[in-house]
């Protein structure tokens, strides 16, 4: 059981940032995310888009701006659960909570923060009759850990950046690696298409457009997949392959914890914006774009002052007996958990003689 | 009589973040500040040393975050009325207000954004009798516009930072400069302290240590200090002068905006934050360091997440009869009063071949 002062679940900008509030408190945190990577909708949606109203940043790569989090975030070394979606909660007699996840992962905190945006990212899955039957064994939605595809066959679906960049990625460990996509045309960006091109020049990608999997064969596993082409020479082709992965994006689900028992709003959980984004049920709260309260906004900077007054509630929580007194970070430095300390240096003293 | 659509009264983070969040409103800005120079607390008080909780930068000196705050709401080019401190505020019969500094200076706007931080920042002045005597005739607690100094004879008083950098400033413009200080240790960075010996070896500055000016002379205008030294040789010069600039720091003040009708609370101004951080008077907010709350935290993330929600009722305000739809900038980009436009490149469609 993993256990820790504050249960973060998403790890979006909100998430994330919440993680350095409490660290300058000397509360540790976990994260928990249905992503394989941090960052949340910067990350997943629109990682090489600039943003323009982050204070203090003319504009910024949404993907330059996680990895800044992470940066700021690393003295206090959270914990992160990723790939795994949070199930369910359940409240202990201490007080404590556990959740736990999709993969059956069990987390122990006093405090649980929903940090889940406009929900766990779900993938959306191709119309084909028995994907459940391969679920797992061959047919896959998002790659966590692409070093599990050395030397295998692999068929990706789809017309996007996550489709192209994958079969890049792959085309350098796989043994094949076969790109359907059911239009000639790809969405992506302009240095990726230009890649799989000459990759497929090469030999290196087998591309079939305009065409789709049409179905999926194998007894106990995957053992291949039938293409069919619209286009002439149109007709059907059945390709051997160990795994099967379309990408045709994620979108975001609020899921399983719309049945925790908060209080939920327009799809959203209400909290107590007059104090300390808190939902209905004490020592659970809600922030970033999750939550939502009168003249609610779902940008980013707004999700970072919620993750930093709930971290002072938190504290109060997790220590009853103790007063917090707040110290600028620009006077009491930063104390990581990793031992490092950032400080201002001090002024200098000197006479003139 | 200078108009706007929100009159900002103070330029620290929060009220320069207010700009931008208006701007991608289409409202405009004024901001009234009593020191002459952007940034607030940050810019007076810390410009060189780093912050470490402003959210995506694990690290940034305070002068580069006003500077890059300045950057980003240049598109929107806001009115500023710097050196001047926002004295009355008067409600028109058209629910507008017009704002008053100590110069004279008339703002008029249906909206006021009070961003007062712990008030206007006020020169800590010299233990001396006839002070007023002088003040504007050749005594002067803070430099706006250095050129008038060309060719005059200057006496600076201070140990720190200020004192040691406008002396360094002046010893190229005016024809003498004389720093006098009670001790004989300097309170500031290493390199303007080694400047400063360099200056004075050069004989391009007059070091007077330890010592303080003890009486001002002059009819009508300023003409000569005097200055007693404490250690031996121990004794009074007279030195005649044109400019008296005493530098002893600056030390915020509520001050006249206590006297406006506003609902004070523990010398800052109550706010309902559970909408849009207005005052107890209609179209009068309190962004900030300058206002209070449940659970209020007086740091810079803060600023920027209440000028937001306070910009959003603004518009309500100012356009009661539109709805305005929030746009992503990354989606909508911004669109800058000076014709300028940033927006985000568009996803590139392209087929392969
Ligand atoms: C195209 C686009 C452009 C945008 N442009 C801007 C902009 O210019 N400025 C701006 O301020 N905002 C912008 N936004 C909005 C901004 O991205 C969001 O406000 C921000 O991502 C919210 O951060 P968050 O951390 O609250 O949530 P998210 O970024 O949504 O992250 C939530 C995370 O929680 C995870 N999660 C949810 N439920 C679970 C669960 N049960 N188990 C495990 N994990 C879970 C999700 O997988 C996700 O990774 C834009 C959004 C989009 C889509
Ligand atoms: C040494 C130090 C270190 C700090 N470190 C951190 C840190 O690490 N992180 C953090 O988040 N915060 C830190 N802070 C606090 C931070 O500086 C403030 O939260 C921030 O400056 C508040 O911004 P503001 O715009 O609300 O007000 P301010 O920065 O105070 O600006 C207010 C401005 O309003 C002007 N003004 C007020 N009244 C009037 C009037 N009547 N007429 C004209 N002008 C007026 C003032 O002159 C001033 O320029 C620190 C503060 C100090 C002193």
């Amino acid at each position: 059981m993993i256990q820790t002062d504050i249960l973060i679940i998403g790890a979006g900008p909100t998430g994330l940032f919440a993680v350095f509030e409490a660290g300058l408190l000397q509360l540790k945190c976990h994260i928990i995310d249905a992503l394989p990577q941090p960052g949340g909708q910067l990350a997943e949606i629109y990682p090489k888009k600039p943003i323009y109203d982050i204070p203090g940043f003319p504009e910024v790569l949404a993907g330059d701006l996680v990895d800044n989090l992470m940066e700021q975030i690393e003295p206090f070394q959270p914990g992160f659960t990723l790939g795994e979606r949070a199930e369910t909660i359940e409240k202990q007699e201490d007080g404590s909570f556990i959740v736990t996840t999709s993969e059956g992962t069990r987390h122990q905190a006093p405090v649980v923060a929903i940090a889940g945006g406009l929900g766990s990212f779900e993938p959306r899955k191709p119309l084909l009759k028995n994907l459940d039957e391969y679920e797992g064994k061959g047919l896959t939605y998002m790659i966590r850990d692409p070093e599990i595809y050395r030397g295998k066959q692999v068929v990706i679906a789809g017309g996007g950046d996550s489709a192209l960049d994958w079969s890049i990625f792959l085309a350098d460990i796989a043994s094949s690696v076969t790109l359907v996509h059911r239009r000639n045309e790809f969405r992506g960006a302009l240095d990726s298409v230009e890649k799989v091109r000459e990759l497929k020049n090469k030999g290196r990608i087998r591309l079939i457009t305009p065409a789709e999997v049409v179905r999926l064969e194998g007894s106990g596993k995957l053992e291949a997949v039938v293409v069919r082409r619209s286009a002439e020479p149109a007709g059907d082709t059945r390709i051997e392959t160990d795994a099967f992965i379309p990408l045709f994006g994620l979108s975001p689900k609020l899921g399983p914890i719309a049945n925790w028992g908060l209080e939920i709003e327009k799809n959203a959980i209400r909290v107590d914006n007059t104090l300390d984004y808190q939902t209905n049920i004490p020592g659970i709260y809600a922030i970033g774009d999750v939550n939502t309260y009168p003249g609610k906004l779902k940008l980013i900077l707004c999700g970072f002052h919620e993750a930093t007054l709930m971290c002072q509630s938190a504290y109060q929580r997790i220590h009853p007996d103790k007063r917090y007194v707040m110290k600028y970070t620009t006077v009491g430095g930063v104390q990581g958990f990793d031992g490092s300390k950032k400080e201002a240096p001090k002024a200098v003293i000197r006479s003139i003689d």
